[in-house]
């Protein structure tokens, strides 16, 4: 399935009128209209490979129609939706799902899709079932050599698969934890992971990046290896310059004050990535935005302060990706509505006059700082998000062009109804 | 200290040039304009008496400037924000600390301020200095009758007062519970206070209602008598159909869904008052909408829905008040900061089309519901609030007005540097 | 497999000088130990089907060997377990993976096991291969009738498997809720489950119970439409006297008290049944008591309290079930340890002096409060429990026992090393 | 008030009889007993100046009787504890509350009592009625480079009076942080917070340790900035070797995994000190083992286990401290009910066979692993700790014997019925 170039044309003709007096009025209130606008159309969000079917839960899971069944369909499938946005014009793959057969068939579809290749994903959280040792009891921490070796190996092996694709980063994200109380030996786990840690980082090129994300909890309910920020940081400050944290907002204990964790990651350079979604409860996985769309701008506004102390692009220093599941939606138009709201909160933190912020914080006037963000967040920045898409030719309204040319009954037509999509 | 007419009206002349092209601009899509500003100018918030002056924790407290020493001072308070927004056009009363010693002088000065009675607040959290019976071990759960007996007298008296100035409703808020495994039995505890509020409840006025809040915890760090919605409803089932729930926002465990709480007390005809007020952590009593302001919407889109499915009014069916602290910002700031946050969440809700979220509900099209209820969210009706104080003659901008005027430097110089206002 | 009668008595010897010497110290001090012993003996705890394999997340799943492959198995397993601790005679089925072909063999069976069958507990919570409607969108609260009247007749076919084997109540757990804000009209979400428990109400024999579970989040992630005690108890009052709340340990917010819930909802007769299991972070389904054993103790104080102001027998009067998930132990040597921290909790409240800690509570003596609690916590009643055991023909330490026995290999011999088991 | 030796004997004698035989019951079967007995009996707890009066919220406080007045009072307090159970041997004061006038006097008087001084702890989180600049915007965060100064400043001086009295450590808490989003330039108060640090550091004296204390929330209830354990270890690293993390038990998140944190700390040899205290839903001060007496043995666990890692002195390898609020108990006997709980996990971690263990993890026995932690904390270890007091000529029972020998009657009897301890 192709979306034509006259198809996004149309479709934008029938709104630009509506768009056009809406982004106008609001762009005579806003002195860097155009400085922001730049910024949007240059600002992507990688789309990772296992969104692209429905998600599920130990429960369950409720597949839809026309899932992606291999690598191929899925760079498909993210080429649609950048073609709608032209903001998710990078794919993060996840190996062993999409090891690539022919890495230069592979670069070439991803660039006839105007994609690039974000990190690479290791997985030792499940078997594989050629697998010769478990990570029941965890990979990078376990208390055998050999498994912990299994665990290097596989993430050497994708970084080989990250160099043939182009791809400059490494993100590990470990489910090595605990149970139970007892179970582990904290200090001796923390070790082994550093160590097997440090295997991995030994073999990474020059010029990449390795990410050390982390989580509170699930799937180990006791604790978990690479806990919090802290931990992380630790990994990554005894592993060395091209180590980084990474964020995810999900992953933390309730009421934690991300926005917090980014400024401070970012002011010992050790923040390296984010991956979006939103949750009420846990790592619920959640459309980006759809539960805490304040808490994503004020994210977003740490983000740009602390970028643009260090002289960062915002582009393209941090890695941006997607992480949620969507168990009862559409995922494409899940990913379309996650990618929106992400650039909403970026356009209101680019909002943000902080200058004038700057100045109520040294006065202490309160009042003042809250109205200068509540400004920003209260504005209306949908015509703005909607006016980069339209000189990058993407649609005006991506959720409502799916829907017209009803992409998801094509993909059904293609590849069936009873589909589910590789990978978790 | 007294805002003059004119110095509204010279603010509203200086900006609003700038207020009717916005206006206008929104007004123009938005097919139910006027009967949104009909409404908002209708609903009315009620201060309660102790938000006055400069909040603390059991770490201290930083008073401020100019805070209001007696009732007559915090009527003028009140006065003054109903002037600037006209939209707090009510007090609600704490007793011991606001008794009326001249119940007809202080309606006088009330409705000169254009200020109704809202509900009246009892204090049983705290031993006065000339009480017989301590309340260290609670209230109405009192294993001790004679304490017992107290509370519910101090209940009575507190309805006399409210019955003398025209109040039509009583808050019932108690801090008993417990600190420790075993302090109590909490099923005593439980018939304890259901008795006591019943001696309360035979005393109501037959046009009177009774309000039964919950909260989780704090002041007692192990449970509370009064700890949920479902216990509130208990009593408030148990008392009969003058009795009533009321939901305050900071009450609940973390992570609560409180939209869904004020949705189903809605459905079983037993919500009958709110607080105002946000919260990261816990009972935080932060500015409303300052932590979390899509959740205030989606409480506001419930309220809105419940009670149009009830056919109840707005602006009178329920009992709405803010109850926030104010530790850091200057108390008459912080609530005018509130109230505006509060009635673009109303406004916000009554954008959404009912209509259209029911008929994607029917059809399970979970994207097309968030996209009507995040298009309203999104929408910047700072316009359409403003507009509603324009036409009720209050300021367009209410938080500027109160720094042009001066009013903080006003008060303090009427009243005093050093001062902090009574009650908690 | 099965366990000889001689192998448990070998057991028994090897051990009985020792768990005499501390028996016999233990009972000294204590007057009521014959009446507790006889308690304990009596105190059985169901263990349900989908218990007995290894468990797993959204992330992945580490089966273990010997996993039973269908019900013939299940009863094996659990009559194993039964015959090592004499605790454990109840199966809790769930359908549709335990549908018995001949009701009358899977009777014979349980009772060669010494097993009754407790509550049936049925499942709407995930799509059936030859299903013809899907609960995506929920089941009871579904805006399709068709699905909602699906949802009924499985439960009433449910219960009539259950009147077939002799059980005599109904567990209705539903997954029902939203996933994203606006998704739900909560009011005709409650009141489409109320309208289909009512029908399944209707069908329900006069001797049955049915227990209606909550649950905060998961699989939904942003409302549940059973989600507290107090909707659980809004349903199980519309419906009539034969309907119930069921507590989950695992099905609370964060930092709810669990034990007032208990207690109220049997001041309420509304309590039915309960099912154990232990969590740090949400519906963890750790072993019961693994990681709060105070809190499991102090439950068990008002549930002995509770039941014993009304008069109800502690061993018939709720129904008791472990609901744990094993993902990284033996499932049999899971569910063997969570019985015995069951027993003990429930021994250490038998010991609770009740009458001294009314006493201490009239007095306000918080004190003392405590210490009759910590007093009855911190005696060691493992020779209590072991007692109790050695009385009933079962193994002093069972999971030494099932150790030595290396009944794990034997299942495995039978069964084979990559098995999966049905349910869960 | 002062209690003699003869006293203790009695009561010894009265209840020696039963408390010898539940000793050599259980150390039959404990064969490093002695060892354990040792390690208890040099295991002292400080008393921090502010616990020995009743605590209150900002909802109000109930004060009891005979609370002491002045530093000399908290000595004879802390004095009367430690006669008690010979185990609250040391004293932390809180300046400017407990500034000594005669450090010689003061010094001779706690060593009549048997007191040392552990650390120091200074205070900016309140105003004094005379200081010059305010800490209502922080202290060491401020903007304003003079209000740093003057908390740099307090605490040189707090220093300095600690050496007067033979303290080695200085624990600083700050209750900075901000209330609202935007208030605080997160980097920038981080950078002010280190640079005013460093100012402290640097008048440290060789032999002295700063112990940097961290708190989630509360008294700023959107962000601290000494927020957790990772923000702790920031600063503490980058301050020096004198440097340490301090560990308060209130002062996390929900469900945090504190155990994992202590190891860690203990694994990069950061951790200083620990606060005693327990809670159910934030920093709610409780006694210590009131709540969650496993996770405080989990934590004694990881202790226990770090420090002989480390080979460091249990007794004096970081400072211990008690750090609860008495709201509605005699702070005494709060005291003592908490010492009595650390003991006793104390007690329990040292009983784990760290050898089986060790194995037992080895070979992923997760079953084996939480038998070994359960056995241990399963064992009445009560006997133990009252052997220890017994040979220290401390009181077999504690609370019991304040109780007979009516020490709060006669403390008011000296101080009076209306009393307010100083300090918080």
């Amino acid at each position: 399935m192709k979306i034509e170039r006259y198809q996004i044309e149309e479709h934008n003709t029938n709104l630009s009128q509506d768009h056009k007096r809406r982004f106008e009025f609001l762009a005579q209130d806003i002195s860097r209209a155009e400085e922001i606008i730049q910024k949007l159309i240059k600002f992507q969000i990688a789309i990772p490979s296992w969104a692209l079917g429905t998600g599920g839960t130990r429960f369950g899971r409720f597949s839809g129609g026309g899932e992606p069944g291999n690598l191929e369909e899925k760079m498909e499938d993210i080429g649609l939706l950048h073609q709608l946005n032209q903001s998710s014009g990078a794919i993060s793959l996840h190996i062993p799902w999409d090891i690539p057969e022919n890495a230069q068939a592979v670069k070439a579809l991803a660039a006839q899709y105007g994609l690039r290749f974000d990190a690479m994903n290791s997985n030792t959280f499940q078997d594989q079932p050629d697998q010769k040792l478990s990570y029941k009891f965890g990979s990078m921490q376990h208390v055998d050599k050999a498994v912990r070796k299994q665990a290097v190996d596989h993430n050497i092996e994708v970084i080989r698969h990250g160099i043939e694709l182009g791809s400059k980063s490494l993100t590990v994200w470990l489910a090595d934890g605990s149970c139970f109380p007892g179970q582990l030996n904290f200090r001796k786990a923390f070790e082994n992971t550093l160590e097997s840690l440090q295997e991995v980082y030994a073999a990474l090129p020059d010029d990449w990046k390795v990410f050390v994300e982390y989580k509170a909890f699930e799937p180990n309910f006791y604790s978990t290896t690479v806990g919090d920020w802290g931990q992380s940081l630790l990994y990554a400050n005894k592993l060395g310059p091209k180590a980084y944290t990474l964020v995810d907002l999900g992953h933390h204990l309730p009421n934690a004050n991300i926005e917090q964790i980014v400024s401070l990651l970012l002011m010992e350079g050790k923040l390296g990535g984010f991956h979006f979604n939103d949750s009420k409860y846990g790592d619920d996985d959640l459309t980006a935005g759809s539960i805490k769309p304040y808490q994503l701008f004020l994210i977003f506004n740490e983000l740009v302060a602390g970028m643009d102390a260090k002289g960062m692009d915002h582009a393209t220093g941090l890695g941006w990706m997607i992480d949620a599941s969507h168990n009862v939606k559409d995922p494409l138009e899940d990913l379309l509505q996650s990618v929106e709201a992400i650039m909403m909160a970026y356009a209101q933190a680019l909002l943000v006059d902080a200058d004038a912020l700057e100045r109520a914080r040294q006065e202490n006037d309160v009042v003042r700082c809250q109205e200068i963000l509540q400004n920003a967040f209260r504005t209306d920045v949908r015509p703005l998000v909607a006016e980069a898409r339209l000189r990058s030719n993407a649609a005006i309204n991506p959720v409502q062009l799916f829907r017209e040319l009803k992409v998801r009954e094509k993909l059904i037509a293609e590849r069936g109804v009873k589909t589910v999509a590789t990978g978790l």
